[in-house]
């Protein structure tokens, strides 16, 4: 049985070795090199590592980190959307719920009800973890628009306000830092690289 | 001085992104483009995930993430080493304690002082996380090897005895993979792709 659970668990490790092919819209610190998903939730972990002292509420530090390295893995399936897209809402679609079921339902039965039920909380943000969650995967873009002068803002077009509607998500995750990205975005406008 | 720290954490968010430039010698699986240590990191922190029930020892799971999102940040200063690499030794150089200080030195003082005791812990490999840690890391390019029609192996002229000698510090944390890992190296030499 063990065993068993062992080959499930090896083929999933396989699988998600397709969510570094998985490319954003965004790009590297200071590049126009885009990233992809696996780089992107490395990063997510690091910043839960480092910023966990900043949210508001006590949190499951390892149930944010599970949050944060398991959240993009569906797009191996559904596709990255740009978290600016008119058309295409990016938040737990039936296409993304299919390949939830599909990937994680590679791993044994009780691994795999655990991976979804994390993912759909991360994805309902309502649990303090979740909303610390979020407000990780909305700060990195931020902080990588801001390195590469205006990055996906300028090149899709991208308002003040549009940016400021996505980025508040942060505050209930955590003021401080909240504080720090309210700061930066209207940095961003006094510099000219996000049009208010 | 909560604003201090937060100023700090960031410029070492910013300057780590530059793992995702540190290219490994593996490739991704049935893949020949070549990986890098941010992506890396992640598929150590899944595995990690996927597989602490087969570790010998009870552990530390977030010890243990830890230590595979960080391992290789050293690496920014100090470069890939290639595990077979006959001339320069892979582990804990001085090289790479000087980056540890000045990298992980971007932090807060008492977060830098953990993360440098994370990853000496690592290095150090006597800990029951630091052995699981390190069988995640031996495993993952094994898998992607075998993947990859023997991959670095045939690429670079390494043999059965060197693979071996590396992969199995893999038991020192798990029985039941090392078993997998052994029979895997064997099937390799049967397929033609190891050479014994």
């Amino acid at each position: 049985m063990q065993t068993n659970d062992l080959l499930k668990q090896i083929s999933f490790i396989k699988e998600i070795d397709k969510l570094k092919y998985i490319q954003r819209k965004t790009k590297l610190f200071n590049s126009d090199r885009p990233k992809n998903d696996a780089e992107h939730s490395w990063h997510l972990a690091m910043m839960t590592l480092v910023l966990a002292e900043h949210s508001d509420k006590p949190i499951d530090i390892l149930k944010v980190l599970k949050m944060v390295l398991i959240h993009d893995i569906v797009e191996i399936d559904a596709g990255d959307i740009f978290i600016y897209d008119a058309e295409k809402n990016h938040t737990n679609t039936e296409e993304e719920l299919i390949a939830a079921k599909r990937i994680f339902g590679l791993l044994p039965t009780e691994q795999a009800e655990e991976f979804i039920a994390i993912w759909e909380e991360f994805e309902e943000g309502m649990t303090d973890e979740a909303k610390f969650a979020k407000a990780m995967d909305r700060f990195e873009p931020l902080l990588q628009n801001t390195s590469n002068n205006g990055g996906t803002w300028k090149e899709f077009n991208v308002s003040y306000q549009q940016v400021y509607d996505k980025k508040i998500a942060i505050k209930n995750g955590s003021a401080a830092i909240w504080n720090y990205a309210e700061n930066l975005i209207n940095e961003s406008v006094d510099r000219g690289i996000l049009t208010k």
